[in-house]
């Protein structure tokens, strides 16, 4: 079933819509059955995130639009005096975590007749989405701001996506692409009910990977939040099921130049504080109007988490921080490192707890940047 | 036991050598006690290559260095009507397969109390090499020719590693390693005898990931070697445990360009024709001079295997035939697509045979070249 967030409004969910018909809101998927997952059936399914596909609303996963995305290693690391186990999400097939959410999306999409879709991204998304389509045999088209990179967009094209440019801001790409998905399906992962079923499958792994415990706290980048969403889909669905006998802390970290849900989670507000963003070198959680804020602003709350914002500085460090141990991520992973320190400051995390810290993009995709901040800092 | 493939000599494997103390000539590892793995014990073992541990060479797994590396998916592509499965080697911590071989190299060294090596490599084994070197606390020099981009400098630099540019050819950049190595230690992954002892993983996996048989091809790219000698040890170490019932014929791929061993193979010899090297896309198998070619000649006639050899336009072809279903990776990896087309003209693999392709790095690593050939075609 899908509900609307805004007006309540519910539908079945085997028609390939994308937002509420009554009033234009955003659809949640529910599962309304109970799930049933057991560690000796989950051993025995496929080494990739389709190990969980009982938790996923696909009728067909035997039919999956999939490149073995998931199960990521979870390995410890010793950061400024805390060590945190790393999720290295960074290790899916495209270079970034969104082959979780977008595998998902296009398998369910393809099941429901779509052939042809548009998305918007100039980032990991629209690698993500571009990768899956071909794979699954859909016509993709990706929109991106006509200041992107070269760099950037080799990797969508070379998939064999239609890319195109929109002249203005990033807002204007995304009223392009929705007003030319009148004519064809508007697939965005931010939108599609589907993308945080996939998603989700992180925090299954973590659980997996912790001899089928939950951890004390989850510390995820946090800008448009689909990982604080799946995070606390999957924990709740574990809980339901009586799998786990806690819902981790699931805590989420902006940059401080784009952090309207660090600054409403301050104010003890319920919707994204209005900002003004600055440029951030975490370019790929700067979301300056979060669409699902109000529900990420519940999920940290329920799990009682929190919000913290990080400045640019500690961002470039942490990517060399974490580097010096051999892990190479892009930027916007990097938020993690300060976010760790300043949530261990404040004593919202304590030695000695598990605590795990999420990785989301390689730094292979960002090659230019990080040799300039590395020209930068020497 | 190490033993030297020149001279026949032998010796413990509990000194920190390179190289055969009496002749300078290329050390091997061998296994003395007969290896004993089983199915349900590799199972509840990590989800990483290290699953395999107990038929590596290093004396205390538990303390490895290690990234969570392999247990890469395994999956099946449609590539010009023919269906092999792809083997995703370029998801490792840095971006390729050599993490494998780095892994086990840095873990046994460490062992050994070796604290600060060198290596020469402009490519991919330089960035493994800084990598596990840095997270394993060992110092760790790479010396690149000066001609090498700055692009390809960023990951390795970013690791930590010290970054020696040294003038002239390729050669004089190994000569210079080595001599520099007599004040310190001599890491190269191309002379370690610990090396293949880690690639060699991805072919148990494959062996797990089809439900514990042996496929009936492997088709990997060729250039100094070591993929073809980590699919020949291990695959006889399964034999000779009995668990599979043949060895998969084995079949190397080199570019026209630079085709020493594909030359040899062709006209019957044991060792690397002669030949002047020409530039190649896929620079990751440009070798000339194979160290170790004679034993890769013997692994590919014993496995009753083949190598051929594949032009430059049809290597590119092959880059955007995998991207188109979804797959981004590096020039060098490509050669298999061309490669399993030939194999399959000539009668070498058939329809209906399980065939396995070996992708070795990422795309991400070579956005910029990928860029200007996609610009060329177009
Ligand atoms: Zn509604
Ligand atoms: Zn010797």
């Amino acid at each position: 079933m899908l509900k609307c967030l805004r007006c309540g409004a519910s539908c079945g969910d085997d028609e390939p819509i994308w937002r509420c018909p009554d009033c234009g809101g955003h659809l949640d998927h529910i599962t309304e059955k109970l799930l049933s997952i057991s560690p000796e059936e989950i051993k025995r399914g496929p080494l990739s995130m389709w190990r969980y596909s009982k938790t996923m609303p696909v009728r067909s996963p035997e039919k999956a639009v999939t490149m073995g995305e998931g199960l990521t290693p979870l390995i410890p690391v010793e950061l400024d005096g805390v060590k945190p186990l790393v999720k290295m999400d960074f290790l899916c097939p495209t270079g970034s975590y969104k082959d979780r959410g977008i595998s998902v999306l296009v398998s369910r999409l393809r099941e429901l007749g779509i052939t042809s879709l548009i998305e918007d991204s100039s980032g990991n998304a629209g690698a993500a989405m571009a990768a899956y389509c071909t794979a699954g045999g859909l016509n993709c088209s990706v929109y991106v701001p006509d200041y992107t990179s070269a760099g950037k967009c080799v990797q969508i094209e070379a998939y064999g996506a239609e890319l195109i440019r929109v002249p203005g801001t990033r807002e204007d790409t995304t009223d392009a692409a929705m007003a030319a998905a009148r004519e064809t399906y508007y697939g965005s992962h931010n939108w599609s009910p589907w993308f945080v079923e996939g998603v989700k499958t992180f925090a299954y792994e973590i659980w997996e990977q912790l001899g089928w415990t939950a951890p004390d706290h989850l510390v995820l980048p946090l800008g448009q939040g689909s990982l604080v969403l799946g995070a606390y889909r999957a924990l709740s669905e574990l809980r339901d099921m009586g799998l786990i006998d806690h819902i981790p802390k699931i805590h989420g970290v902006q940059s401080a130049n784009c952090a309207p849900l660090a600054r409403a989670y301050e104010s003890g507000l319920d919707v994204p504080e209005n900002i003004t963003k600055a440029e951030t070198v975490a370019e790929g959680i700067s979301s300056a109007t979060p669409l699902r804020g109000a529900e990420v602003l519940e999920a940290v709350k329920r799990s009682r988490g929190s919000i913290v914002a990080v400045d640019e500085k500690p961002i470039v460090e942490g990517i060399f921080a974490l580097a010096s141990r051999g892990i190479y991520v892009e930027p916007t992973s990097a938020v993690v490192v300060p976010g760790i320190s300043k949530l261990m400051e404040s004593g919202a995390i304590s030695k000695g707890e598990t605590t795990v810290v999420f990785l989301s993009g390689s730094g292979l995709k960002a090659t230019d940047k990080i040799l300039e901040l590395r020209r930068k800092i020497k």
